[in-house]
């Protein structure tokens, strides 16, 4: 089943079913996602009848610039950064010694706006070092505290594909205070389809996207790094969310940035990595972050290249460069 | 003008205009206070000739035992720490080195759930280090990205009174990671009144409530910290938060746990200031975190004696001392 939100005019949108070969869709009787995930038990049944429905070849053609985030705001957007390569590699990008942790490592960001996946993004300032981050992340219901890993695979209703914004040069300042990212981290984007973890079949093993991300920056290829290599599944990442909190229903949490051992071979899901590639060997970083204008585009696909989650096609536009 | 949530069985609550004797309310037309203040240009007007409805003698006496948080749950609570000598004495705590920034420091923490002044809080483990932060916050209207602090001033609707629960066996490990709190910082709990700055009268100065912060555990008295000595005002927290970003309406800013350079006279508004205050002393911290049934109560107090905000007043409740 895969879900997407149309652009109505309210805050959270309407709630569609889109058929398997995401040509149709079907309004949903839910007002929207964040009310189908607060209700889950009631809402699944309705939207698997309506998916049943779609792909039997009910539904009208949809337009896709309508498409907004899945979840355009929720209450809780928690962001892992769970794929050991990336870690490494950031730290060199921020001139900080290696993080010294056997725990997954997390941060609470903005949840009150996804951007849609064709939204321009607006940034305060080309200077403060615009990143894209692809990432995947899943969307659970009510999580109770203390739950086990193997208890929170079950809380997995919906998986997206995320890119989470980052602002380089701001992110290090922050991040020495301990406090974590406040301005580093504007609204992240969203692709169009939230995907049941059944639906993803055989891309969906062990708490874990097992599908390549492909990155073009400027249309040009960046990066095809796999979702399979995250140190904690993110049944792994639910847990320890909730070990001292309760997770509300719509909580959204991210693998932090896709990232392989590889890179040489497949590239990278961020600028930052690249930059911190280039510190290893040239000494110094000499990609430049995004500009006004630039161009992101994002596509999970399997091995038999299909897009469960669509596609993030957006540009970057700044609101002043002063 | 006073406004608080009682319980009505929805998340949200029922939004009440209270008497400034704070005997009476009447219920507002309008669903709940995140509805009010996510449109705050037509909400203020309707709730303003309640208020002066309510305070001529009409509406009726309520159930304290039905009050919730004023706000139960938001979009977004961004919490600072804008007292130079907590952020001192919490560094000495956590046996860290002191934090070289001339920034506000600011974290973004869960938001889905504030419990009310009365509940009843849930912990997962005594051995976590339960303790209570007592701070002030204000809400905001829709901020934009690039606001300036004098213009951000003018964006402060309502301002409200806070226990910023923390786990301080979690909060250093959590701390050096550079990515913030999220086991550490449970949900905050708030006092039972949001109040416009203007009905706080001589006692909102400068963007600070210039108030005492009567701090009582389990009935012996703690601290009564006064809120003037915030290095930063609220609206260069605001604007802080807004340099990269829009603040969603319904933004809740925290000071950060009150507190005062003559400690010794006027005590702290935490535990672990006060075991920090013990290290610098003693060499070694003797004062025990909270356990299983301790009470809380905390009521700021303007200078004529008045409390605006109302009281906190609650017990730790532990899941699991496992």
């Amino acid at each position: 089943m895969r879900l997407a939100t149309i652009a109505n005019g309210s805050p959270d949108g309407q709630l569609v079913v889109v058929s398997a070969d995401g040509a149709r869709a079907l309004a949903a009787d839910i007002p929207n996602l964040l009310a189908a995930i607060t209700d889950w038990r009631a809402a699944e049944p309705v939207l698997f009848a309506l998916a049943k429905r779609v792909n039997a070849g009910h539904g009208e053609a949809f337009d896709p610039a309508l498409l907004r985030a899945p979840l355009p705001r929720s209450w809780q957007w928690l962001d892992g950064s769970a794929f050991g390569t990336h870690g490494e590699l950031m730290q060199i990008a921020f001139n900080l010694p290696p993080i010294e942790t056997d725990r997954p490592l997390m941060y609470q960001g903005m949840s009150d706006r996804f951007y849609g996946p064709g939204d321009p993004v607006p940034f305060a300032n080309e200077a403060d070092g615009i990143d894209f981050e692809g990432e995947f992340g899943v969307i659970v219901d009510r999580v109770p505290m203390g739950i086990t890993p193997e208890q929170a695979l079950g809380h997995i209703k919906l998986v997206v594909q995320i890119n989470d914004w980052s602002l380089r040069a701001i992110a290090p300042v922050e991040m020495k205070t301990g406090f974590g990212w406040v301005q580093a981290k504007p609204p992240c984007s969203m692709a169009p389809f939230a995907v049941t973890p059944t639906a993803l079949g055989e891309a969906w093993r062990d708490g874990r996207v097992c599908m390549d991300l492909t990155v073009e920056w400027n249309g040009r290829p960046f990066g095809r790094a796999n979702g399979a290599a995250m140190d904690f599944g993110f049944h792994d990442l639910i847990a320890h969310a909730a070990r001292t909190r309760e997770l509300v229903a719509g909580t959204i949490i991210g693998s932090g940035t896709v990232s392989n051992a590889n890179y040489a071979e497949v590239g990278s899901s961020c600028i930052s990595e690249v930059r911190a590639i280039e510190i290893i060997r040239d000494g110094k970083p000499t990609t430049p972050f995004m500009a006004c204008g630039d161009t992101i585009r994002m596509e999970a696909r399997t091995a038999s290249n299909q897009s469960p989650f669509g596609r993030i096609d957006q540009c970057v536009s700044v609101v002043r460069t002063g």
